[in-house]
């Protein structure tokens, strides 16, 4: 397991490497400068501004250390790129070089963008369907933690992580981590016993960031997705993160997206439960928002979560899609949707609880449970996150893949593989036939239907589509479809034998000609593939 | 019925005499003018200014035909008020006058406002739960149809209807209406047989809007609220009044704001299925808003209604409510709180499907069905509108009174005054107890539960409430219950012989001491009231 994170720690490096002659496309450039200033050195101020084939980007640079300052930058077109920074440090101001971007990696695929109304692609026009998981301190547990769950995330099939920039206290139990994103002032133990920590926000630590990218990095070189969390509450007056005064916060901020902005995996995800950092404001969250979208030339994913069924204001422009916590949307047929038709952006559920064998109410889904959730949002045109975590004791994180990852322990994440295998079969993403009158029914391209059976369960199918299908055209008479029975959770996919033509409209069904059913193997969780036959 | 309309308009004369020396608070003034003016009559502008105790409004005036000009005025504070016009023509400049406001009468509330995040109430604080129903031209279908509705509405015990200002075409055997809103330049038979109309878009037909004022004041004088439907998209080529170009569409809406915004009992819905009026952008769509908005001081209730599941952008300040067509958050539990969690303002699903017997799919609910969609939305907080279409052709409208009112053919009508017992006990309004966690459980108060059985059907409930309360303290040890066994559809309440006490909460939930249960008749739609016993 080491080895394989040494590799992709090493493909990271490659990817950092200083001023270089060649980019590829969605890589990452990275200019230094040695300054010696007087003062913070986190106070200068340095940006650089690109100009590439038809298009300049103005990019910010951060101080990284030992007298060091660094640009980076994603380069979006391929051909020659110059830059030259501005500071009012001479020497850092007016530097200047270029490179060439050529064409990507076979496994770059570039940044994830959104896809129409509802949906995401990579920058290359690959789609991309998110089917995330959740450690929020993969990067923060320490010794072997990284490189096990990277290896974890790999084997599952995950696309997406998400996860917290700064690490959170699930209790006081919770391990210590070895490195912190500011200066430690000082530490002293109160008289509670407890350790006190005074930090100098004026300073970051940028070994603790170092550590992070190549956290970010290692996910890239597996395809994955870093939700990356900048701020959450769950500190509870451990390290006091989560009660920064506003201007630190904006200044955190801006730092972040001046190191991390050049990656092209990472998506901003402001804040988990933003609604429980009861101290700011609604008008501190936007100073944030905007804090990170103007950090962010190249408009990654932006998004912010809430508390249970809080539901945010996603409908500002400048949040791409929603990130919504809330599990009632797809605890059952005919919900999810809602959430889709009214934002009118892509809609990820980010937790609708996990699976676990936790005492509380948020952590003690089935496997099953878990998964039907993900397939329930998903046939829904929507996206599920999935989460587990399992305990030997209420305090013992060791094998909590929600807190600080390693192994999957559970059922779910072994079915991962096999749901990305359906999507990516599939001509196009997926969203309700009829929406508001067939729940079960999704379309995902033209004579392409996938009906969701849940946890019906039943020895026959009647053959019975809506005649509408989405936004592609509607179902005609005469028309022959196969069937495939698909077992979600047994992942096993049966051809069904029989073909079946279509009737004319009948209201707005239509059925087989014969009156053709599916005979089914009495399971729950079956999904039906019904496709042209040729 | 006959009778009682002439009692009710010779009401609403009441409510619109001449220039009056006494109005009630919330009842309506009203000035006269007369002037002679070259060119059209309606182009000339008019505005009056009501000064009061610590408040002045400006109104515009209008047309009436016959050379006069009329303002109208709602004083919305008791006291002296005086007014003083202003228009370029100067026999409407500069007139004054003046009049008391005195206290409203025994049933005058005032208009209905939002109370809260979630709610209404009259502008006197009396609480006001929508429980309304849809008729879109009982106004325009002529003959007893508006006698005989008022009395219908009445006798029902709805308190809003949802109805259009300008009449629609159900298809070309729909009568023709006696009255128009516009001045008919011609009218003439076209080569296909059917009638063409020209119309003067710039003179609007005072006798129209005379005759829906009268109607208006009939739903006042009874307690219903006009939810004022001013665009809809069913013409389909008969008059042409959903294709009029944009400055007509302003010129319209100001006109009637001018004329009906002193009535309290009016909500502006500025569309029926907005989105079908494919000519017309957002742009549009904003510019007719802002028109109303500025058309009316008071603030009266304001949305706009689409096709299903198309959802507006509510959340924008304007609106004061969603006005929802959509069946899916209604069907079934734990969808409905959705829509309001999103929208953090009060949810009318006005469009749920009807209760009826036609053949579309729209049209043909049972009545259990609709009122058990009406409860399904009550019991998540937000509020259902009725409709019924019972047809004994498809092109027989005589008994449809989602088209032309009349009297109500079906049997959920028969349990709204029921329902609306049920609500006025309440101490306040419901909203599920612990959102996304139960969604069967509401709350009402402090100790106050309502249990929505739907249609489970069950011999026992046990007794089994959510710690959480809404926002309302969270329930506590030792605290005794009864029970009321309400059966929505049957319209029985039977208080339960036992009293429940609660244990410590297990979990997130309390339960009976002594493991107690309700004994249920076992049948659907049953409604547990359960609140603090003596």
């Amino acid at each position: 397991m080491r080895k394989l994170f040494v590799i992709l720690l090493l493909a990271a490096c490659w990817l950092t490497a200083g001023a270089q002659a060649e980019v590829e496309r969605w890589g990452r450039f990275e200019a230094s400068f040695k300054a010696d200033v007087k003062g913070n050195p986190f106070d200068v101020a340095l940006t650089a501004t690109f100009s590439g084939p038809d298009t300049t980007f103005t990019v910010r640079g951060f101080y990284d250390g030992d007298g060091i300052y660094k640009v980076r930058f994603m380069p979006v077109k391929q051909g020659r790129w110059t830059y030259k920074t501005s500071s009012a440090v001479a020497a850092l101001d007016g530097r200047e070089g270029s490179f060439t971007c050529v064409a990507p990696g076979k496994d770059n695929h570039g940044p994830v963008t959104t896809d129409g109304t509802y949906d995401f692609k990579y920058a290359d026009g690959k789609r991309y369907y998110p089917v995330g998981t959740t450690s929020y301190d993969w990067m923060h547990a320490g010794g072997d933690y990284p490189a096990r769950t990277i290896r974890s995330l790999d084997k599952a099939g995950f696309n997406k992580v998400r996860m917290l920039l700064v690490v959170q206290n699930f209790d006081f139990g919770y391990p210590e981590p070895a490195l912190y994103p500011f200066e430690l002032k000082k530490k002293s133990r109160g008289e509670d016993g407890k350790t006190h920590f005074e930090w100098d926000y004026t300073r970051f630590n940028p070994e603790y960031f170092d550590h992070v990218e190549r956290c970010i990095d290692s996910l890239a070189a597996i395809g994955v997705e870093a939700d990356l969390v900048l701020f959450h509450p769950y500190d509870d007056g451990r390290w006091d993160f989560d009660k920064m005064p506003m201007d630190v916060n904006l200044r955190y901020a801006a730092y972040v997206t001046a190191r991390l902005g050049a990656f092209r995996n990472v998506w901003w995800s402001l804040a988990n439960e933003y609604d429980f950092m009861r101290h700011l404001t609604i008008a501190d969250w936007d100073s944030i928002t905007r804090t990170v979208d103007e950090g962010d030339p190249y408009g990654h994913l932006l998004s912010i979560h809430s508390h249970t069924a809080k539901y945010y204001k996603y409908w500002e422009p400048v949040y791409t899609h929603a990130s919504v916590q809330d599990q009632a949307p797809v605890e059952d047929f005919g919900r999810a949707a809602i959430v889709r038709n009214i934002y009118k952006k892509p809609v990820i559920f980010d937790e609708v609880l996990y699976e676990g064998n936790m005492r509380n109410r948020w952590g003690s889904l089935s496997g099953e449970e878990m998964l039907h959730r993900m397939w329930q949002g998903l046939v829904a045109g929507t996206y599920v996150t999935h989460g587990e975590c399992y305990q030997d004791s209420p305090t013992d994180y060791v094998r909590d893949f929600l807190a600080v990852g390693g192994e999957f322990q559970g059922e779910a994440w072994k079915r991962i593989k096999f749901m990305r295998s359906v999507l990516d079969a599939m001509p196009g993403p997926m969203q309700l036939s009829d929406s508001s009158w067939d729940p079960y029914t999704s379309s995902a391209g033209e004579n392409y239907y996938i009906v969701y059976l849940g946890k019906r369960i039943s020895h026959e199918w009647t053959f019975d589509l809506p005649v509408k299908n989405g936004p592609y055209p509607r179902l005609k008479e005469g028309q022959k479809f196969k069937v495939e029975i698909l077992d979600t959770w047994n992942m096993t996919v049966t051809q069904y034998p029989d073909t079946f033509e279509t009737t004319a409209p009948v209201g707005d069904r239509v059925y087989d000609k014969h009156h053709g059913k599916v005979r089914l193997p009495c399971l729950p969780y079956l999904l039906l593939r019904i496709t042209k036959a040729e």
